[in-house]
């Protein structure tokens, strides 16, 4: 079996106000805000900093935060439960469709069977954590931008 | 100020059985463990299994899994208080002392004033989650080998 992983892509973190946790990730360690977007489907408001610069032909990774748009949207009652930090972590794949193929045959189980649009232009889909030792996983297959 | 980190060396994951988390991470994604160890000082078993590859002048990605030793340890406590998941996350720098220093200067509480021993032979040192969003974070300085 091939290795399916090609980067740590981003680690998605949940935070209560997104200026302020874009301002402690700058003043400590020097990170820039590549994009920030509102994504309604998923409930937040969030913002790409960038550890590694993406190339033409591959994906950076990320620093992501992520803040609710409202209570009763899933970062929402993460925060609620669990309070601030770690969200999930995204991974970089080259082919979404094959990677989410070949991981559903091992009868993990795919939050979204079919990609969806995340940040960065990027095709995502996310992985179940009960399947991963609790950790919701995210795959990331960059987009071209042409 | 220059960014002071240079990847995403690892995101470190709090299991309660070593072996079939790994056996999980094989399974599903195809990666491979190039390191095991037990760190009596941080209280775990761990392995380092390998998402990129490192070279000669750089450190690779790795997903990092955590086994604690005792129950009163604190990946041990991590488990009792919040279950299996994410644990903390690595980031790579290239000179540890100076990294520590800037970010001390910021007003962010250093864990490990000085580096420390980590994983695959680097020298490691965590910040304070509670300057940092509730985010456990840890340092990596590379090591060459020899």
């Amino acid at each position: 079996m091939l290795p399916l992983l090609t980067r740590i892509d981003h680690v998605g973190i949940a935070c209560r106000d997104l200026d302020r946790a874009i301002e402690v990730y700058r003043a400590t360690f020097g990170l820039e805000v590549v994009s920030t977007e509102v994504n309604e489907a998923q409930g937040v408001r969030e913002a790409m900093l960038q550890v590694v610069a993406g190339t033409a032909g591959a994906g950076g990774s990320y620093v992501q935060l992520l803040e609710p748009l409202a209570a009763d949207t899933p970062v929402g009652k993460f925060l609620a439960r669990r309070g601030e930090g770690i969200h999930h972590v995204g991974y970089g794949v080259a082919d979404i469709g094959e990677a989410l193929s070949a991981i559903g045959a091992t009868g993990v189980r795919l939050i979204d069977e079919r990609p969806r649009h995340g940040s960065l232009g990027a095709s995502i889909a996310f992985l179940h954590p009960a399947d991963l030792g609790g950790v919701l996983t995210e795959l990331v297959q960059f987009v071209t931008l042409t």
